[in-house]
């Protein structure tokens, strides 16, 4: 008899504990009801544009580099808010992306910011070093920051010059057939 | 005879320096090859979207911060190099957009920054205060940076936070009539 109430007492507390884990992740964005609330305001009410994505500026935590420039869809920001784990949306493979999945690079979130009319976020992280070694890196090419050129002067125009000196991991070791995802 | 030889010196060292100044910057954007050629070269091959647009990411020159997400069409890139004054493609106003042309809050370029498949931006500026007073900024409802608020945890779900207490300038003082850009 003892055992059996205490059976349906574990039952009925697990069923609460799922339910507010249910609530807590339920929240809803806020609807766009003015500029004032938009600009000025303290609710959460993004804008994704018409192909439902929102841009996303991603720097270093401790550093400030920015690191690199991607994509969020309403899933993407919803789960980096819910589990401080960066996620975007890869426009090359049209799908959802947790930074690091393939590559072991993570982004730990320890802040997001977002811009006077909600349709832009920065996020600020700390990063992972690839599974396959190396340092703790962003882009794909290999370099720390995707943001590793700078543009100058030259002969006949602008040209392009490197102010990455070397490689933060071999890609190759990294990322083996899985195709690139720069277009041109 | 000596006054129309030099009338005439004059019109051919006036008429060479019209050519030079017009092949300068009649630079081209280089065309895209290859993925090599992009990611690793140091030729300028930029990709703007089907909207010939890319986006472009602003920040603070000497602290760093992140001040505001734009876009720029060829001709705003192109100005923004020959010029070294940022100049950004107004969405809302579908026209190229010198910035502080009407507030004053000019950003003189210090360095730009492109991303490994060349279709992002990084502006690093130096900023100018509004022509009817206030501090340097950069953003049209009054703050420093457009990222004045962080995303925190609310009651029921994420909220925002403001991280920058005070704007930096009065935008009715600034702006006057100008309509807002920000859109619902």
């Amino acid at each position: 008899m003892l055992v059996a109430i205490k059976r349906k007492r574990l039952l009925e507390v697990t069923v609460v504990c799922i339910a507010l884990s249910i609530m807590k992740d339920d929240w809803q964005f806020a609807l766009r009801s003015s500029v004032e609330q938009v600009e000025e305001g303290d609710v959460l009410a993004p804008k994704f544009d018409e192909h439902g994505l929102m841009p996303c500026i991603t720097r270093h935590a401790a550093t400030g580099e920015i690191l690199m420039f991607a994509f969020m869809n309403e899933e993407a920001l919803r789960l980096s808010i819910d589990t401080q784990q960066a996620h975007y949306w890869s426009r090359s493979r049209q799908k959802l992306w947790k930074k690091g999945e393939t590559s072991g690079m993570r982004q730990n979130i320890q802040r997001i910011l977002i811009d006077d009319d909600q349709d832009c976020l920065v996020l600020e992280v700390e990063l992972t070093s690839p599974d396959a070694g190396g340092e703790e890196a962003s882009c794909h090419v290999g370099y720390r920051s995707c943001f590793y050129r700078e543009i100058v002067d030259g002969q006949e125009g602008p040209a392009l010059r490197f102010i990455e000196s070397e490689k933060s991991f071999d890609p190759e070791a990294v990322y083996g057939d899985t195709p690139n995802p720069t277009q041109l």
